[in-house]
Order: structure tokens, then sequence, then C-alpha cells
């Protein structure tokens, strides 16, 4: 390794470790951001020249951030180890590619769209966020599933039932879960789905109304079952944390009365012996 | 019991623990579950004849499989001890049952829905989530009496007033109930429910209004009390769990301590009498 | 006090604690419950004259069920001294009250419904609920005020702002308040209330958002500070009740060892005075 | 300072703490919130003149009262040190502002709207109230961001795919988030938002269902988040306050035990040197 390229190493490493370098890092991220909501407003034809050249400074300031992250690093693996860096690098390495045909405009857009995401790799809080909520998925998997087959149940009862009522909302299973959703965010549920359904099934609020309680109820213990569930960890962790200096505490003690029984017994049969004491009967003392 | 009998037996019981096996039926229920979905699209009648072929083919599969799980009993009766079981056997025996003419079609299907439920009793984190939902009933019995008599009352009340105001939402006691359902999940309770009513009761905002209070009221508490109620239990299992071995400890040391002031009283009491000391006054000794 | 009125008032107070006496009036609360939900459907006049003495003898029922119940007790004064009992005498003479013409009809029925609320007063378990809710209306009072500040004010705001946009909405403060209250359960807020406003006020959603978000804001922290609240509490009981008896047996251990130290030291002075020892300094030992 | 001076500052002191004038502060407080109420109505122009001067009492009121409590501190700098007392002495001055002319009179108007705020200056529960909400602001802020990004990304996405559905609700990305908030609180979404888009791109339920369940998924995690977060702290402080007391006996106990055993050393020496004892091998003590 030349000196040459180790100094630039340091160099661009004490550059990605500099404040004012990852706040210039946010302050363009949240640039972009701003550009690309420019970009949803009616544009004058000037304007929108103006847009497109701003936007090509931010693509190749990222770039240039990014390349000089990973000359920071001492090996180019080292850099994609960490999973934000490689989050990073795809969404910049995304937004490069050039997408002028505009049937592709679209796509282009939103890839640029997801540079608004660096911010959560950027700030440390958000980051810590986004692993906290990573780690809470498994938790709620099997609740999801349940809650699909529920659904699922629900939605094809729903089609065979009220197809005919409207075709709409119950014409197929997948049309049917949809419809099951809306009245699971109690989003026009009586006025636009129930009665309806009523006019030519009297008894079909007994379908919604098991539906609505069952998946509320679902939802109650999933809710209950996640806040017990992390504070029991929690407080035991505690517990064990707070016991544990305690329990060693009361161990030593212990230990150093167990220490004095001994000296104790000792001293009692030195004092027996020599004086020709008669022997107690210490049967008693365990 | 003959030899040969009991090879097939422990056949059957190897199979039924075959990981593989489990898999298979799990993949079959899931398929199952798809083709009750499918057949809520429309069907060329080409279609049609395979999908029937495919349930014939699904249901005998069941058939099977639960005949080798009940085979690898030793006793038929153990098979059915366990509720999983006998939920299966319902499921299983439920779509067997031949419903050919065209008025019982609903019904067959709706029985060849509830299939889906098996991936439940094949899972065993549903399984236990089922338990534990089972579990939380009689927890919400009382809440939900308190909440029927609250309906009940308010039913009444919304029937005797505002019948003349809109038959169809108010004309007896069960429409009114569904009418406070509705209001309690917010769905157009305001535009659709209580803007008619205030018309001609310009009053009737206290009869809503009460009514969202009281449930929101009632709701908050269960949901606060049942949450408390379960971390009660934890904390106190946590507490004693924990508490249980200090205070075994403590009780130890405490015993360890005793037997040392007696054997102290001992060697006190024969350094006295060999050296004629004068007996200390040990009153203040307690 | 006669032998006779004695014996007379032992029978009532036994079948008050008879089990089917209870039972029985829990049935007829049920069955007054169903009559009164009965006369809100269409009635024939043959039914309509069956009720009405359906509704006779059951109010007979209460009168006399009422009056075994004051008659059980020693002094009549004990009978009103029970809240619930004051609460079942109101609801029972209440609906004795006769109401024949036509206009008062409504509040006789009125009256009539209440005696549902008998049901409460009956079960411990509901009378527990009760209690306990009333218990957390303290707790949730300040906050409530909080609330209606909130309102009042940005009631009053928007009635000077959109009472041009919307009369039957912003009318006023209460007209207002009214509407705010379907704001904050998201009925219709946004294409009812919040676009016709942005028609005339284009920034009228930052009234709405604020509106919205200040709500959540403290309604979230209530019911944080409410689950909070009781659980400190919970805990601390908890702790006390458990530490108690910890720090009793580690104080009693204290005590223990204290008397030994004693002991000990008179032992030691005893073995120096007697072998002529030289004094051992002693200061270190506190 | 003049003696004279000195006597109006402690007569304006014990007005201050005097519960009466406490309690006519909050009076004229409510009464002052009622005539901005009452101007909400339609007023007759008497009934005007009297409001007007209703306003000008009250106003002068404040103006007074603010004044007394500005006299009863001992520097005017301590007035201005609370909080409180900076928030009551800008809602006094800014209601003074005359504002005649018909155009500011909104303003005018809004300004004295604010007095009501005074109550919960006035109200030490409330105080506190306020207190823990600004608290809670900085661990809410992380999660705001969070959010706003999610906002941020739908909004430029929805824009940019169903602007041409309904230019209405997604014309560009202000609009669009709105529109966003809008489904969130599951206003009319899937009726108003959701089909309308549908029509047009058959998958644009997968764009509100993930948006749906990344907020709900969000939410609930910042919920539970906080509520554990808070709960730690608090078991933390229990822990530690009932701990303490717990490891200080500990400790004091185990100071006393190694005292003891330091005496039985000496003794134990004592009895071997006196008696020319064997020295008994101690080193298994430790």
């Amino acid at each position: 390794m030349s000196t040459d390229f180790v100094t630039w190493r340091e160099r661009f490493e004490r550059l990605r470790a500099n404040k004012l370098f990852e706040t210039a890092v946010i302050v363009i991220i949240v640039f972009s951001a701003l550009l690309i909501g420019a970009k949803t407003y009616e544009e004058t034809s000037r304007f929108q020249r103006w847009l497109l050249m701003l936007d090509v400074a931010v693509t190749i300031f990222f770039l240039v951030e990014i390349l000089i992250r990973m000359a920071a690093e001492r090996r180019l693996r080292d850099f994609f180890r960490k999973g934000w860096n490689v989050f990073d690098f795809l969404i910049v390495t995304a937004s490069l590619i050039p997408m002028d045909d505009s049937e592709m405009v679209l796509l282009a857009r939103l890839l640029r769209i997801f540079r608004v995401l660096r911010l959560i790799s950027m700030i440390p809080e958000l980051r810590m966020l986004i692993t906290a909520l990573f780690k809470s998925i498994p938790r709620m998997g099997y609740v999801a599933l349940l809650m699909f087959i529920i659904f699922y149940i629900y939605g094809a009862i729903g089609s065979f039932l009220f197809a005919s009522v409207d075709e709409k909302l119950w014409g197929n299973i997948s049309l049917a879960m949809l419809t099951l959703f809306q009245v699971a965010t109690f989003e026009s549920w009586a006025t636009a789905v129930l009665y309806p359904a009523m006019e030519h099934y009297p008894y079909a609020w007994i379908y919604f109304l098991t539906f609505i309680f069952l998946n509320a109820f679902v939802f109650l213990n999933m809710m209950i079952g996640i806040v017990l569930d992390v504070m029991q960890k929690e407080s035991l962790a505690i517990e064990l944390e707070s016991g544990e200096g305690e329990a060693a505490e009361l161990h030593g003690l212990r230990d150093d009365v167990h220490s004095m029984r001994d000296q104790l017994d000792r001293m009692e049969a030195a004092l027996a012996s020599r004086h020709g004491a008669p022997e107690v009967d210490k049967s008693g003392q365990g």
C-alpha cells in the first residue's frame, strides 16, 4: 500500500467523521426530498430545467459522498459488511441508472424518492427505531397469520353469500377480503356494506358482527400479549441485575458466617481440651 | 394383538411424527384453501371439472391422513382425548357428507372452507395463541354483559324516541342496537344518525354523546383493567420466584446465626464456670 | 317487638338470602327487559293487552321483592344505608308512578327501562365493575377539563372563521364544538368538514391537523398516565408487601448479630482479665 | 424602599395568596370564556352593547389582577422568571391591543379567546398536566420524524401515480400528504380514495394497504415503546429506592460480621498464646 494512498484514506476517514460533512449530507438529503416534492407541482419549462440540473447535482453529490465513505474504509469489503452501508449504496446506485425514455420516467422518479430514506441511515436515533421495529416483526408474525386465516375464511364465506348482492364488493375472494379490510377499519362498513347485504340476507349482521368482534378480540389480545411479553423480559432483566448484587452480598455473608462457625468450633474444642471440660452435646447444632 | 398390527401401528406412528409428512399436510391445507378461493372466481366449465377432481383428491387425502393418525394411537379412545384431534376429525368428516343437490351446495362449500382452520391445529404457535385467546374470555365476560346492558337500555330509549325519525335505523330495539353499534364504531354516526335525529329532537346530541362517552369509558377501563390484572399476576409470579431463593438464603443465614449464638452461650458458660468468673448480667441480651 | 314480627323478619331474611329467590329476581329482571324490548316492535292490539298485564305483574313482583328486602332488615334505616338498596328503591318506586295520559307515556316507558339496571345491583361482579369505574373518574377529571378547554378554544375560533362556510356546522360555539367532536371521532371529518372549509380558507388544514394532533397527544398521554399511575401503585404495594417480610427478617438478623458482638466483647474482656492479657486496641472495631 | 411601598407590596402579596381572590380570578376567566362563546351566537344590537361593556370590564379586571401580582413581587424581575407568569402577561397584554377597524376584529377576537388558557395557569393540576405533556414531546419527536418520512415518500409516489385519477386528492405532494392523513384516520379511505384509484390502477390496493400497515406498525411500536420506556424508569426508581434501604442494611450486617471475625481471631490467638495451644492451620478460612 503506497503512502499516498494511506494519506488519502486517512483524509477521507477524517472527512467522513467530520460533523460538518455529516450535516451537509443531511441537508442535501432534505434538499433532494424537497426537489422531489417540487416536481409534483405544475412546472413551467424554465423551472423544469433548473430542477433537472439540481437533480443531477444532488445525484453527483451522493455518488461522491458514497465513494468517499468507501475510500475511507481500510478494505472495500468492510464497507459492505454494515447493512446500512449496503442500503445507502443500493439507493445511490439505483438513482444512477439512466432512464430517459418517457415510459420509464415514473420508475426513475420512484427510485429518486427512496433517497429520502437515507435520512434514516444518517440519523442514529432513526436507525435505532428501525432496528427496534424489525425486532418486533417475529412477535407479530403468527398473529398476522391468524388474522389472515380469519380474513380468508370470512372472505370465502362472504364471496359465496354476497356475490349476488354487490359484485364489486364481493365478486371473488380477493375483492371480499379487501371489503373485509374496509369493514375492519370501520370505513362505511354499515352504510355501504352491511345495510345493502341485509336487504337480501336479514341475518347478514351476524356475519359482520362476529367478524368485527373476532378481529377486535384477536387484536386486543395481541396488543396486551406484546406489552406483557416485552415487559416481562424487561422486568426480569432488571430483577436479575439488581438481584445479582444482593444475592452475591448475601452469599458472601453466608460464607463469612460459616467460617466464623468453624472458628468457634475450633475455639470451643480448644477450650474444652485445655481445661478438660466435659464435651457439651453439640448434636443439636446442625 | 397380532404382531402385524403392532408393526403397522408403529409405522403409522413414525409417519405421523415425520417432519416431511407434517409439511405435506400443511401444504395440502394451504392448497385446499387456494382451491376454495379459486371457486369464488368466474369459472369456465373445463376449469370447473378440474377443481372438482382436485377437491375430491384433497378430501381423500385428509381422510387418509386422519385415519393414519387414528391408527397411530395405541387405543382409539386416546385419539379423541385431545381437543385438537376432535376438532380435526369434525372438520374432515363434515366435508365428507355428500351434498349434491344444488340447494345444499352452499352449505357444502362452507363446510369445506373450515378445512383452512386445520392450519391452526397443525401449527403449534397458532394453537398456543388460540389457547391464550380462550383463557382471556372469562375476564372479558362481565364487561361484555355490562356493555350489553348499556346497549339494551340505549337501544330501548332510542327506539322510543327516534322511531318516528327513521324507521330503518330505530324501528325496533334490535335495529336500534345495530344502529348504536354503528355509532360505537363511529361509522357515519354524525352525518347519517345524529344530524337527522337532531332535526326533530335538538337535544338528541345528549343521547349520543353520553352513549359514546359511556362506551369509551367502560372500554378504556376494561383495557386498563385487563392489562393490570395480567401484569399483576406476572409480576407476582416473578417476585415469588426470585424472592423464594433470597428468602431461603436469608432463612438459612438466620439459622446459622442462631446456632452460633447457642455455641457462644455454651462457651461463655464454660469460660465462667472454669475460671469462677462472676456471672455477667445477661438480661440485656434478649 | 312482638315474637310474630321477629319470626316474619327472619323468614324474610332467609327468603332474601335464598339462592333460588335471587335467581328468580334476576330472571324477572331479564324478562322485564325483554318486555320493554317487545314493546318497541309493532304490536297487535291483543298482544298489547297481554304486554300490559305482564308489565303490571312485573311491577307488582318488584314491589313485593323490595318490600321483602326492607322487612328483612332489623331497622328500616339499615336498608337505606347501602347505596345499591337506595338505587333499587328509586328504580322500583319510579316505575310505580301512574302515568296514563298519552303525553307522559314516553316518560313512563323510560322509567321502566331503568329496571334493567337492577341487573347490575343483583350481580356482585357487575357491582364491583361499576365501583371500579366510579373510582377511575377523579383520575380522568382534570384531563377531561383540559380537553374541554381545547374544544372550547377551537370551537370559538372555528365559529369565527367558518360560520360563513357552513352555518349548520359552525353557526355558533355549541354547533362548532359538536362538529369538532365529529372531527375527533374522524367521522367524515375530511370529506364533509375539512374540504368545504379549505375551499374558502386554503390553510384550514392547519386548524384541523393541530386540533387532531393536540387531541391525540393529550389522549395518548392520558392513557399512558393512567396505566402508569395505577401500575405504580400496584407494584409499590407488591414491593412493600414482599419487602416487609424480607426487611423484618434482615432487621432481626442484625439484632442477633449485635447481641452476639456484645457477648463476644464480654467474653474477650473476661479472657483478658482472667489471664492478665494486655488489652488489645479495639478502637478500630467501631 | 419607602415603608408605604413595602406595606402596599405586602398587602398585594396577601391579596394574591387569598383563596377568595384566586377563586374570583377563575370565575372571571370562565365568565370571559362564556362571553366569547356568547359572541358566536346571533346578536341583537342591544345585547351586543352589553357584551362590549362586559368585555371591557373583564379586560380591565385582568389588567388589574396582573398588576397586583407584579406589585406583590419583591422585584419585577422575579415576576418574569416564572414561565407561567410570562404566559399570563402575554395573554393579558395581547388582549389590550386596540383593534377597532373591522378587518382586525377577527384577530382581536382570537387574542381574547386565548384568555381561556389562563385557566391552565390558575389551576395547579392542569399546570402539572401540561408540564407532563411537554416532557413527553422529545420521546415522540423521532417517531414523528419517521412518520413524516413515510408520509413524504408515499405522498410523492401517490402524486406521481394518482394525479391523473383525482387532481384534487393527488394534485401535488401537499395534497397527497393530506389525502394520506385522511387515509390514516380511515375516513372514507376505501369508498372515496381507494376504489377510484383502483379503477385506473387495479393494484393500487398494495400502495394503500402497505401504507396503512406501515403506519399502524410504527404507531403500535411507538405506543408500546413509550409505555415500556416510562415504566422501566419508574420501576427502576422504585427498585433503587426500596433496594437502597435493603442494600445498606445488608452492607451494615456484613461490616458487623467482619468485625466479629476480627474479634474472634484476636480471641483465638489470645487463647492459643495463653495456653500454649498448637496453632491451628487457618489458611482455609480466607
